[in-house]
């Protein structure tokens, strides 16, 4: 869980939910075919905002393929995630 | 997605994350199988630590079915949601 992949995005609060929604768009646009939105904490709310802002803009030019929550542990405390895996339709 | 399912539990600012994890196990031991937390909004962190909590306290004893991410429009706003569908393992 702490090694970030390729195509994970950490949501956080350094960005805005638009940034990163754009910086999905710009994964996609890369050539990613799958790309994988981590939210912890309090950003698990940022995450499903960034996801429900792509579904707007992309529509059915993504799928949600998996949703997974559950929790980790961060720095000696067990601290609540989810992971958002979305899929590039064409 | 307005009206409340009967096993449905509404997760908001107005209890504490522990006293969702005693509805949730009064509600297993009244013989539901299912449960489903439904968080909105800024609670949709809540959603996901409430789960988290009873996993701590039941363990293996539940099961984590379904996880739906989505927005749904509430006083003519679209706002994003969580649901979570648990499920009683005996
Ligand atoms: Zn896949």
């Amino acid at each position: 869980m702490t090694t970030k992949k390729p195509n994970e995005i950490l949501i956080s609060r350094a960005k805005r939910t638009e940034d990163y929604v754009l910086d999905v768009i710009v994964m996609f646009n890369q050539g990613y075919d799958e790309v994988e939105l981590k939210g912890v904490g309090n950003s698990i709310y940022k995450a499903v905002e960034v996801y429900n802002l792509l579904k707007d803009r992309l529509g059915d030019g993504i799928k949600l393929e998996k949703t997974d929550i559950g929790s980790e542990v961060k720095d000696r405390r067990r601290i609540s995630y989810i992971s958002i895996r979305l899929k590039r339709v064409y």
